[in-house]
């Protein structure tokens, strides 16, 4: 089903529209605004069997894979709605007036409120948890923040009917319809038209580098910049530490094996860089890394676009004269492993670029000192990992220190794909991997992204509105005078 | 006494120098930070009458207000310090393991971590307060970030002494002195090799929209974009509301001409905008206030380059057909008050710019429409302000929603000027008050500007930072499975 780009005229006037929702659904409660989330987990369940179909239609995901996604997606929804009425996102500081003091001390209370309305960009690889209904939506609505939905072009048929379903549960909690709006656009103009509007007060988007940057670039170039978060890219390196490798090289090659060709490879934490020493153990790891990889079929890929790049950016990076190709490609969502030196890596940028797909490249180094050298050369990631036992991470803190700094999730022993959705979580980092490393895009911490703190000072209990209140009739967990109460 | 502007040799050997003290600084103890902040606190005491004297013949401040700006910048040292080592600005979440889950959910534990070097940039009108070891300097050590500071060329032997006692107490901590470094710069050329270099990794700023938005642009421009926090301009408009008015114009235009005149009106929350609905309560205030203002003495200003700036833009204000002046000018630094209609406001931007002085001009309505038009059409603040009765703010609900849409401060019944340096204090506001709402300069959220979150997944308690561990032995205040607690 073929969809129209929206003109400047539609955008102009939806975002009239979200303007005008925004000075009634700022002004709603946290209840209702949680209500509101609840009530689209609802209707995206009741959409049933057709958006499923049309998913794996539009996508080549499994089935298995997008039920569990839409699930995931309502337990966004829903737990995001608990944080949202829980209040304790607000960050709400208050301490109390001291008449006597010179000159006397005011009453002071902060809380947060909405930016306004938000130009949300769906990803391709996850219809539903980031896109239409997904985090950025469901962060802004909790926030008290209208959204604009830019479908993804790559699957408009699922993102229309989710937006169906977000409009439907809008009006059943009798609210007007411009706090959720829906907008296709394959070419660029609809982004730059949104993110360019006076009225768009702030912007998440999840996708390319090129893609995020020039969202990025368009904010910050307006004559009132807005903030952007945009989650764009990342290679996840992983750590091999030499006491782990010897005591379990092949159990790691096989965890990882599983874990660069899950999904095709296309997850923004795929592991496309692993770092290990050279020696036998390092060998070892390779062949069975190799070996279990060459295991997995090859399966199509999202869409023709990422099929074709993903082709593109392994060729180029096979076509360095240092790198080594473990596996002999051959269909396009093939799995490919490759290999270089850590000097190689260093010196050249290409190997640190992201190949979206079931790709990764082991890089060997001399001793730990090289090590330390491509951790300390390596940009902003999403995560980084250490296959280490206790010993190895004692033995090696700079090593430890040189990869926290360059990541928003640090994992010990796993492996970087799969984003538990929980509070703890951080799914951010330093650029490029974010254009803000401040925020992250997964937990309920994610609404921060679009609201701003307001200081009451001076106001009558009875003015105030009630997360303020002395009596705090909404039970939020504030930090009165230095001390947190309920 | 004349300084040396640094050379771009000097900037790159300081920020070689501040990465290395990094390094080690980011892994001190919060207690560790805390310490230093404390003793930045006392060398700047120890340097007793001297500071105050230098600062008085470069400023043109008067002795008292210098003695009270020191007092109220040791306290911020002082006060952050403890909200450093309470470890509750680092917004600790934890969730436990969940291993019989399917997939089994990880243990994943978030913390802050610092961003790195941060380049500070001092105020002219607050020579301790927002300068060398002001609010941006002690919250950037707190977050763990050592501090590049360019001196305020207008105080730079102030700036040179506050630094010795910066870096002496760097010393007596045992810490390297690429912890704070202090460099002079009058022209362009430091603050851009500074916010360019690759080493810096955020940016605070307090000053004029010029000079903001051009450090501004030049970081989002940088391969790698860093946050800038800068602190750039705001008129504070004042609301006056009829029954307020009614009951008190007199009183409330003794109070306002105290606010413009104080400090010779050299405060970011000097309030340079009243708006009142015409009629006899209006003229009464208006009578009132430029009778009060006049009674006020002209005063030095705080350098030559502000003295002529403030002469330029009230006369370019005056120059506009529409505007009446209440005064008649005398002066440099004389107080000067304006008039003009809700329409002209409206109409021409020159009237809604900043004129950095004892400068204020009272807008007239000719009704309440109008006067939430006034409130519509103002770019974002740093305070905004309602002089009004209960039942003002009542019958008045889309003005009140209006004003608090563009600031970050909402005031009821007071002045704009008086900054609490306290934990609900939001000294922020939508751009161009500031480059981004969601921060504060002031409090010790402010310290939340140079830090960063990060989830360590799957770590074993002997091997996580003493924040995550299960002991709580810095006793944090912490989210554990969704509860707070200690």
């Amino acid at each position: 089903m073929p969809f129209r780009d929206a003109t400047t005229e539609e955008v102009n006037s939806a975002m009239e529209n979200a303007w005008k929702a925004f000075q009634i659904y700022r002004n709603t409660s946290l209840k209702d605004r949680a209500n509101l989330m609840r009530s689209i987990a609802q209707e995206m369940e009741a959409l049933g069997d057709q958006l499923i179909e049309t998913a794996q239609r539009e996508t080549n995901l499994p089935e298995a894979r997008l039920r569990g996604e839409r699930t995931r997606t309502m337990f966004q929804l829903t737990s995001y709605a608990d944080a949202c009425e829980s209040g304790a996102w607000m960050d709400i500081r208050i301490d109390t007036a001291v008449p006597d003091k010179n000159p006397p001390k005011p009453d002071l209370r902060k809380m947060m409120i909405p930016l306004g309305p938000v130009a949300v960009f769906g990803a391709a690889n996850f219809p539903f948890a980031y896109s239409t209904a997904g985090g950025d939506t469901a962060c802004a609505l909790a926030a008290g923040c209208p959204v604009i939905v830019k479908a993804h072009p790559a699957h408009a048929e699922t993102s229309e009917l989710v937006a169906q379903a977000i409009s439907a549960a809008v009006k059943k909690n009798n609210l007007p319809g411009g706090v959720f709006i829906h907008l296709h656009g394959a070419g660029n103009e609809v982004g730059k038209a949104l993110v360019t509007h006076r009225y768009t007060k702030a912007v998440g988007f999840t996708g390319s580098h090129a893609g995020g940057r020039q969202l990025f670039d368009w904010a910050n170039q307006r004559k009132e910049p807005i903030p952007v978060f945009a989650e764009m890219s990342s290679i996840n390196p992983v750590f091999l530490l030499p006491k782990k490798l010897k005591e379990s090289a092949a159990e790691v090659a096989k965890m990882y094996a599983a874990s660069i060709t899950l999904g095709v490879g296309q997850f923004c934490t795929n592991p496309g860089l692993i770092i290990g020493k050279e020696g036998e153990d390092l060998d070892k790891f390779m062949n069975v890394l190799k070996e279990e990889v060459s295991k997995v079929q090859p399966a199509k890929m999202l869409h023709a676009g990422i099929a074709k790049n993903y082709v593109q950016k392994r060729t180029e990076a096979f076509s360095n004269a240092e790198v080594l190709s473990l596996t002999a490609e051959k269909a396009e969502g093939s799995p490919a492993l490759a290999t270089a030196t850590a000097n190689a890596y260093i010196k050249n940028p290409v190997l640190h670029q992201e190949v979206f797909g079931p790709y990764s490249i082991v890089i060997r180094c001399k001793d730990m000192d090289e090590m330390i050298s491509v951790a300390k050369n390596t940009e902003g990631q999403l995560t980084g990992t250490l296959m280490a036992t206790n010993e190895d991470v004692k033995e090696n803190q700079e090593l430890v220190d040189a990869v926290k700094s360059f990541c928003g999730r640090f994992i010990l022993n796993g492996v970087p794909t799969g984003v538990e959705v929980c509070l703890s979580q951080q799914h951010g980092g330093p650029y490029p991997s974010t254009t803000d490393s401040r925020f992250t895009a997964v937990g309920a911490d994610g609404i921060k992204r679009f609201a701003r703190p307001v200081s009451y000072q001076n106001w009558p209990d009875e003015l105030l509105p009630p997360e303020l209140q002395n009596a705090n009739p909404l039970k939020i967990l504030r930090t009165i005078n230095n001390e947190a109460s309920f």
